[in-house]
């Protein structure tokens, strides 16, 4: 999907909401189980109830992989369900050495249908490369994540480059990593539980776009993320996973999904407003 | 498996030789392509012609995953077609958020009978905890890896703790993951292209093994990964991928897989001869 397609979308919509698919069949409405496509059929009826009110969809890849091959199945299925007005997020955390990771690029771009990709940043250029290469397709590099983990290395002190100044090791990924690609085909991770780290984080991309996780279970603010977030393209995608899919557990799951998806996206719309953007 | 039985496989083989399944239907023989299940086909003959001078196997899932669900059966097939002798690593460079991390380890130690995974450390303990909560189960933390991009994160100086040497991000990653689990549990990968780094990495973490890819294409030396990786228990696997599994071309692919793989392995033997280590 072209930026400004995905720009148009949520400026259309008022709205910069992801809904993560972390589908876990022991989490689903038990009158579901009685299908052989229980995972896609929920899948199917979320996206149906919600797809209104927001601009994507993120898949992570462990829920399915963890059922094994029909998993699988069902991932594929989802995907290909997902109207093409939305962005799809393969939330797959992949990176491995060139010739590997082009591999992953076919897996997710070529062989299923997603627009992006998240992407350890880990072992360098040669494991981002491959992803980069393809048009239209977007390569969601790790930044700064939403989990207690971040501050292990993450947060690590590291000399930046020429000068002898001190940065954290997410700065330095954003800084290096921005240079490989383009605002067309690069995004980065930066959990919404990590806001006060925000403003620094736009001094060193200020037009990319950022998926920002963390908001709803996880415990992160909308508005604060938002507060510093926002830039002129509103640059967000704000993933909220359990908090919307798992809001109803009986035959009205989907009818509680939608009510809890609109709330964000009314306040993401009243967020917008206070911005005073051109939307 | 547990550690010891491994030791005990590679002692009784003087082999420390791991097979990498980097399985690509654009380079097996073509008189397999007639066949629906081609891949497993290749691998099947791969193991049953190299089974007896390796120890492991490691299964690429980049490459699985590119085919789509058949390579995801591909993929199931082979693992369980593995002897229980051998040591089974899912080198699928994982990691995510806790709660995410436990259905990828559900997804390769339960679902798939996999021994190890490898997983990458860059969002820190909690994405690396549930891989190590499996007994006798093997998390595979990245290092040091064998790719030009290793440079740009991986080898940047970060401060070590309470003093201020500094150390790289690799070493600094294996001092504080090396406190989670332990030499029965954990491993780290370690380029063959970085054996000057190999002495300094000994003095951090030297009883736990290490899983070396880069001998063979990538251009590494087994001889020199080997003479300052190899300790008391051998310590060492090595990986060697396509210069094995894609020796030949033809009808006697499997049989010219085994004159290199033993190559590989007496150069092994002659290794540990010259370390003398009670094998």
């Amino acid at each position: 999907m072209h930026r400004n397609k995905l720009i148009e979308q949520i400026k259309e919509k008022r709205s910069y909401l992801c809904i993560g698919l972390d589908t876990d069949e022991s989490k689903i409405p038990r009158h579901l189980l009685s299908s052989s496509k229980s995972i896609f059929e929920f899948n199917k009826s979320i996206i149906d109830a919600t797809k209104d009110v927001c601009v994507a969809y993120k898949i992570n890849t462990a829920f399915y992989e963890a059922m094994g091959m029909r998993g699988w199945e069902a991932m594929e299925q989802t995907v290909n369900y997902i109207p093409s007005t939305h962005f799809k997020i393969a939330d797959a955390k992949r990176g491995d050495i060139g010739n590997t990771s082009s591999q992953y690029a076919k897996a997710f771009f070529e062989t299923m249908p997603f627009d992006a990709i998240t992407v350890s940043p880990y072992m360098g250029e040669d494991s981002i490369r491959p992803f980069l290469e393809y048009e239209d397709k977007w390569t969601i590099v790790l930044g700064l994540t939403s989990n207690k983990g971040s501050a292990d290395f993450e947060m690590l002190k590291v000399g930046s480059g020429d000068n002898k100044e001190m940065v954290f090791l997410y700065e330095k990924v954003m800084q290096t990593i921005s240079k490989w690609g383009t605002t067309n085909n690069l995004m980065f991770v930066t959990g919404a539980t990590q806001a006060s780290q925000m403003e620094s984080i736009r001094k060193i991309i200020p037009d990319h776009f950022l998926l920002v996780p963390g908001v709803g279970f996880q415990g992160g603010s909308l508005q604060e993320i938002s507060m510093h977030g926002v830039n002129n393209d509103i640059g967000l995608l704000v993933n909220i996973s359990r908090a919307i899919i798992y809001a109803g557990d009986d035959e009205n799951f989907a009818e509680e999904a939608n009510v809890i998806a609109t709330q964000y996206q009314h306040e993401m719309s009243s967020i917008l407003e206070t911005k005073i953007i051109q939307v």
